[in-house]
């Protein structure tokens, strides 16, 4: 038709190859959408597993994601460095992710919280960020689990403040600056709140990744189906070493 | 942390400033996803009412954005070529309002289609196109609009042929290379189908856009909350001249 | 070749269409390179003529170019916003428009300075820049012609106080944050210097387009070949109403 | 001013962290320029010096460029993969390295040339390329190098079969689908030509970079500024091994 040349207008976004290219995710406003819907502070176990739901469903149908890591309102999906999907196109990837995410978490919102009305409708922000090496991917991951880890630990003490009567304010003023050790502790001696003892899935999130191949029966068909989620470390390299199918 | 630097592998993907930034989304796969619902072929009016609720949920959240035109399973938002909405980021926008629209999409299925039960997780890809100046995104919005007009056309004549008997293959063959005035005829006398008097949303898809202030009381509550959907005809002036807020 | 695959690590990097395209060159270090060469301060007229020369080469060789503006070290190039050359690949049309600038400025220094031997390799910097719109492309370049005001006044000053005995610093004290009228004041008063009266050149910067067809002969083949090169005001309508095939 | 808003449309165009970047030139319709300079069929030893002279210009400029290779009308030059240059600005590199050399070119021609008067202004194209890894960027460099070769020989081929009374068209049919040993075979049973024994310079093309430094002393001033051209392999492992510092 005479219109169709304003499809020339479309820019080419494909990445750069051999690159890994992470999809993040992050809930818009969800510290107003956790609020409004009552979630358990800081952390709501139903909510992370709905995430991890929303997770699995995607990487069932993007097989080319090698690996996920969640946490909070937050996703990141690794796609394989030598993926061809799509072409590699940056938009094309992120929107289905991001889309059919939301579609799964807003599907299967009343699984994970059956007591609990969805009363706004979600959405997700994302992005493709691309890591030339295995290097930078695996600090990319470490660099979103450490921040689990800092929030968690600074959001139990907020919220144990504040459940013991301090204002918002107060809390802040009091957690202000303070280390690691000096935390724990206060956890501890305060609240008797053992940090190391709270739900793996809120001090490490959450890790998905397709189950390695058996030297048994490396054919097997249900394996290859098989999508693990974990809550372990991944900054160290002991994970990397047990799971080398991951980035091969 | 020692993992920061990562952060600095995020390209700025910020569009040109001063050019109407359109967001087109479109269903993944609704070949198998509208069959696996059963919805009625070629276009199921209720499946296109949602497709029409979702859209107003991204325009009430967004409200830089001026028009959206949908029609099959998409649809196009277009964002004001002044806003300054994250920094005009393609990927902020894109995944967005490709999310907010899905989150929609499924949350409000069942009320457009209380009978039919969401089988799988839709999705729906999502690109961010620039246009220039008035002239071609009004040539981008009579591009979709004429592929509508397009599609339904053959479609109806498709599936028409297919329930007298045709195989799938044979209606093609008979469709191929005709032109409109045949195919209208083709309706009208072997099955009674007067196409211009199929719904308007069949024909001219659907266009959202806000209610134009009055001169009586142009700072009312109630009118700038108020959007219209409608089905008319946007490749001719007229449309522009009537609502000439739109793109001002 | 079996190496031929890295041919696909290259970005497509073409520009929107029906936008105007500037290419500004900006010369490397010339603090230093016309201190070098004991260029007149703080504008020196075989210099300027030199980047003069050396635009008109360019925009004999790349005729999308309608208007070129220069004024210092840097010269700016508008390609047509319609033009097609390379595919509007923004590093084809900067690379190219850089190197023949400083191919002609190498070549054509001996002609403009027959008295000065070069004596480093001069180079020039550049970018592409995309304008979707008549104004926002008057905007830029009268950015760059007000720009060459404000410098030529405060660097006459400059150098004139430096002249008249002045260190550095106390020039640059003695001049900060004062209005354009002071600095002519004190020209006039101090240095019996009339703004005004200096070469339109260092006021205005060089403007460089086609001559525009004469009603009388428009196809005539030599007009098509000249070149005008002025030292006028691109700011106000004026040059563009008595231009406008300029911009058509 | 009021006009500075027109530098928000300049894109960020840096390039992905971690990356080599590979510059490469390439002169624009050398076919006529070279014919029009009466050089040397295929090869001409003066201006294909005339190249390394201008590569050398730039690397000892760009101290960031770890290794250039050169042929025919080309130059690549690769920055360092942690390169913080101009905060890896695409354009900036690119423009500031094709300036200089065709500033070099243009200023060196009559040192390397010095009976052939420079009849035209030449120029040459640029691009800027990503590697993500060291096989990447060897098998770039691989595939430049074997392209030496492959044009060198047949060049070699139809020049002779030229010069021996053939037309150009009967020596490209003549020359058309051969392999490597067919044209080697060729070129010494008709014309006496050992392919090995053309000068290295014409058969593997131009490596330019810094020499190692030494065990004796590490940090001498001289041998930091020592720029090796060398015209050998550099697809297999020899060359790498024995220069690890120029990817280390
Ligand atoms: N109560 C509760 N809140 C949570 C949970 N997971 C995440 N959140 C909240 C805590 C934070 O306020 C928020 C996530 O932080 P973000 O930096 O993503 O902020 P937010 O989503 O509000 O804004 P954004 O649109 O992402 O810029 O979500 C949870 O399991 N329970
Ligand atoms: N039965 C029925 N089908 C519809 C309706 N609206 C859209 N569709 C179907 C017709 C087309 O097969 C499909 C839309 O065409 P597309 O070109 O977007 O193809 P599809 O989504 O299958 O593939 P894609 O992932 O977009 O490349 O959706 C409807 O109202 N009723
Ligand atoms: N003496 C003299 N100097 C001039 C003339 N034209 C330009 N210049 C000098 C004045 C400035 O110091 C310099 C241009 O300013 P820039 O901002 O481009 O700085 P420069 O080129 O030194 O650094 P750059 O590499 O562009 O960041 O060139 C001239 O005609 N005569
Ligand atoms: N006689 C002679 N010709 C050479 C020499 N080095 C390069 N050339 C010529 C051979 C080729 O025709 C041309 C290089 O091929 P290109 O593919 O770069 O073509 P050309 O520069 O004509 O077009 P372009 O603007 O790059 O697309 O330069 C030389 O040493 N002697
Ligand atoms: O999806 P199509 O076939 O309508 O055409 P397109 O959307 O332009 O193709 P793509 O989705 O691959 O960009
Ligand atoms: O959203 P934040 O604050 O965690 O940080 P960010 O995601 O890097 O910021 P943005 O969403 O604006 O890219
Ligand atoms: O110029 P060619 O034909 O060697 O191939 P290319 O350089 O990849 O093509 P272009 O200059 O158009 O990018
Ligand atoms: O070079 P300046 O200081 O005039 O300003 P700029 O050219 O916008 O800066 P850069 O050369 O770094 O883009
Ligand atoms: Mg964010
Ligand atoms: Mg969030
Ligand atoms: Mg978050
Ligand atoms: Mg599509
Ligand atoms: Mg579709
Ligand atoms: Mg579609
Ligand atoms: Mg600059
Ligand atoms: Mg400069
Ligand atoms: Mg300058
Ligand atoms: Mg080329
Ligand atoms: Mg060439
Ligand atoms: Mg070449």
């Amino acid at each position: 038709s005479k219109y169709g040349y304003v499809k020339r207008f479309e820019a080419d976004d494909a990445v750069l190859p051999e690159c890994w290219i992470v999809v993040r995710l992050d809930g818009k406003g969800f510290t107003k959408f956790t609020a409004a819907h009552g979630l358990a502070k800081p952390s709501d176990e139903r909510a992370l597993s709905l995430m991890d739901r929303a997770a699995q469903e995607v990487m069932h149908e993007f097989r080319d994601i090698r690996i996920a890591f969640g946490e909070s309102d937050e996703y990141s999906f690794v796609f394989h460095k030598h993926t061809a999907l799509y072409g590699r196109r940056a938009s094309k990837l992120l929107s289905l992710v991001v889309s059919l995410f939301t579609a799964a978490y807003v599907r299967f919102w009343p699984h994970c919280l059956p007591d609990t009305e969805l009363q706004q409708t979600p959405c997700f922000d994302a992005r493709a960020v691309c890591y030339p090496n295995n290097k930078t991917l695996r600090d990319y991951l470490a660099w979103r689990q450490a921040d689990t880890h800092i929030n968690t630990q600074y959001n139990t003490c907020y919220w144990a403040l504040v459940n013991s009567g301090k204002s918002g304010k107060e809390a802040q003023e009091y957690l202000k600056g303070t280390q690691t050790a000096f935390k724990n502790e206060l956890l501890y001696r305060e609240f008797k709140i053992n940090y190391n003892e709270l739900p793996a899935r809120f001090r490490k999130g959450s890790v998905v990744f397709w189950k390695p191949p058996t030297s048994l029966d490396p054919s097997s068909r249900s394996q290859k189906h098989a999508l693990m989620v974990q809550h372990e470390d991944i900054i160290k390299d002991a994970f990397w070493e047990q799971y080398p199918h991951i980035l091969s």
